[in-house]
């Protein structure tokens, strides 16, 4: 007998008619002899009518009020599915983040899974009973009501999983990870397999499947992690460490991403301590710097480009006006039109010419690009949205995604 | 500058813009210099609809997973309300039940405030901030969410005052307690003033303002409440100990049920025991007794009737079957087709006669009676529901209501 940790999404416990399939999917697997620990997210929309109902009374409502607000998504799916278990007969028990002993340090609305104390989890499934535990949510020091940001029932099935040394199942409305996102290839190849690595690299670059957060915490506890969909039995696809039975290609999926801007700044002083300082005040501000790319010095002078998310534009913005005012000279712009667009692989680390490929493909098919970063496993562009499906094409069929 | 404990109940944050017209009413006695304690229930018809869900999985689902449901009520309404006093400016932290330290013991879906750990209310009010507490729920000795039934979060607010020692004011959709319903009776008059017990007794008869057993709370730890209206400022009425002020009347109001059903127990050998057994197992299932009245026995056998609130309807039917089951030639009947009238008053104690006008009135006005139960300070009634407006109105004339 294994203990199994199953996550069910939003869009999977959307209905009532839903949180009864999930139900029956749970107990058959009870009954296989698993002991089972389930974490549901909010039902379908919940989280965002929440959210609206807050925004109808400020327009930048306390974070920790919409913790406050936001963890009775989850809490109303967990007592629905541990019911719908009851019904089928499974004896059950719902547990809030606080009652799962979800701790939490950081921010609200975006705060981190710092420890979990699953005595009472694991009394309860010794008890035999299924554990159904409210995703997205913890209880920080002073025990507040926490949330862990978009996608964060993934991490807390993969933080109960590795503290439970157990598998985790991710279920939900895909069949799995995908080279590229069949909404815009429609031949995109399901992955069998997709190392822990690549997968983070894909889920910051927007694949959109998976937090990141949680495929690292995957990562460090060498937790298995198994992506399917929620409603039938199809193959998914498994995150893990990279091994020799993991199909060699140079690169293993292409991400594309809508949500970033581009920052540029041209103009700064050349001095580290000036560059360090600008990121240090975007850091406070809890902005996440993805694609950062500088030229040589010129005159004394550097310009600077990176990419940040859409949501972050108000506080950039705030930090780049008193960047301009405290350097004299300094210029700078947001370019909120931009798509990016990553090839990621392990088979990068042996494989050279991919950055040479990339280029010549993108020069063939004239897409221009506006800044270009690399790491060892992915290379980054960003290119005009208009050119996207062209550039996601192109780059399909001569990698063969 | 002085704690009071202010409750707001469902329909008075019912909608975002009622939620706001509370914020602005919470602070304006915050501006005056008081410190302010909150206590809030669900939105409008949100608990209804939480048990609409869990009724499409389930006809009888678990009280546990009801309780972790129906609790999500009132924690949307706290945050809320506590994100529209911060716009407002002002500083405020909602709490839930198990965060204010509300501590019960009973039943699921049923349960009882037994203590309340109060530092974190109080540290968070010597702050300065605001306190928004979630009525109706708490928390057991097992870490379980517990709700405290119907009326709930009056019984909330009453506790919190008992334990801060300070005045508790009950804001609603009524202006205050009256002497008779005024939808029964329009020209019912506003009582400034009722004794706890006198308020104890209409609510326990139905009079439907407030929760029995907040009322009981009240007394025990002399708590001065004030009920009134949620929308406008218009005098309300005070509960507290009964005193030289209050008008002197012999009765101070009528109460009028149609939630009850009266049961007939004939035929039940002569034996204390076996009476007692029958008690016991109602008592067993949380049903609740109201009028009970025997007739002396007769040839070895007694009868019985008592009156109980309609939702015990299925436990009632349970235990009486088993009791005929065991006790042979017993007869049963069970009408569900009554209205309980009582009048109560304090003035009884002392003035004799009550109980002769009430039967002279029904006598006249040609109403029949099935039962008669009388306390120190109440005459209780059943009859027949089409006889219930005519009832009221001439009780209402005779005793001046």
């Amino acid at each position: 007998m294994a203990i199994v940790v199953q996550k069910y999404g939003g869009s999977s416990v959307g209905t009532i008619g839903k949180i009864k399939n999930v139900a029956r999917r749970v107990a058959k697997r009870r009954e296989a002899g698993d002991q089972v620990v389930v974490v549901v997210s909010a039902m379908g929309k919940t989280t965002n009518m929440l959210v609206g109902m807050a925004k109808e009374i400020s327009e930048n409502p306390p974070t920790r009020e919409m913790d406050m607000l936001m963890s009775t998504g989850e809490q109303i799916s967990i007592s629905l599915l541990s019911i719908a278990l009851k019904e089928l007969g499974f004896d059950s028990i719902s547990m809030t983040g606080f009652q799962a002993g979800i701790l939490t340090g950081g921010r609200h609305t975006n705060a981190r899974i710092t420890d979990i104390e699953i005595s009472n989890v694991k009394e309860e499934l010794d008890k035999g009973k299924i554990v159904v535990v409210a995703g997205f949510q913890g209880v920080n020091e002073k025990g507040n009501i926490t949330t862990l940001g978009r996608g964060g029932s993934d991490t807390t099935a993969v933080a109960l999983a590795a503290k439970l040394s157990c598998n985790c199942e991710i279920y939900t409305d895909v069949e799995g990870i995908y080279t590229v996102d069949p909404r815009l290839y429609a031949e995109a190849k399901k992955l069998e397999a997709i190392s822990y690595e690549e997968m983070m690299e894909m889920a910051s670059l927007g694949a959109g499947v998976m937090q990141t957060r949680s495929v690292e915490i995957g990562q460090k506890f060498g937790v298995p992690i198994y992506v399917a969909l929620s409603t039938e039995e199809r193959p998914g696809t498994y995150i893990k460490e990279h091994d020799a039975s993991m199909e060699e290609k140079v690169i293993t999926g292409l991400s594309v991403s809508d949500d970033d801007i581009m920052i540029t700044i041209n103009g700064i002083p050349y001095s580290t301590k000036v560059v360090s300082v600008l990121f240090e005040k975007l850091a406070e501000r809890d902005v996440n710097i993805d694609m950062i790319s500088q030229t040589a010095p010129h005159d004394g002078f550097i310009n600077i480009s990176f990419t940040a998310d859409k949501g972050d534009l108000n506080s950039i913005r705030e930090v780049i006006s008193d960047f301009e005012n405290e350097n004299g000279g300094v210029r700078s712009e947001i370019d909120e039109e931009i798509t990016k667009l990553s090839v990621v692989g392990n088979g990068m680390r042996t494989h050279s010419g991919v950055a040479a490929k990339m280029f010549k493909i993108l020069a063939e098919n004239e897409i221009e690009f506006k800044q270009v970063t690399t790491s060892e496993i992915r290379i980054s562009y960003t290119i005009n949205p208009k050119d996207k499906i062209k550039a996601v094409h192109a780059i399909a069929k001569v990698f063969d995604l």
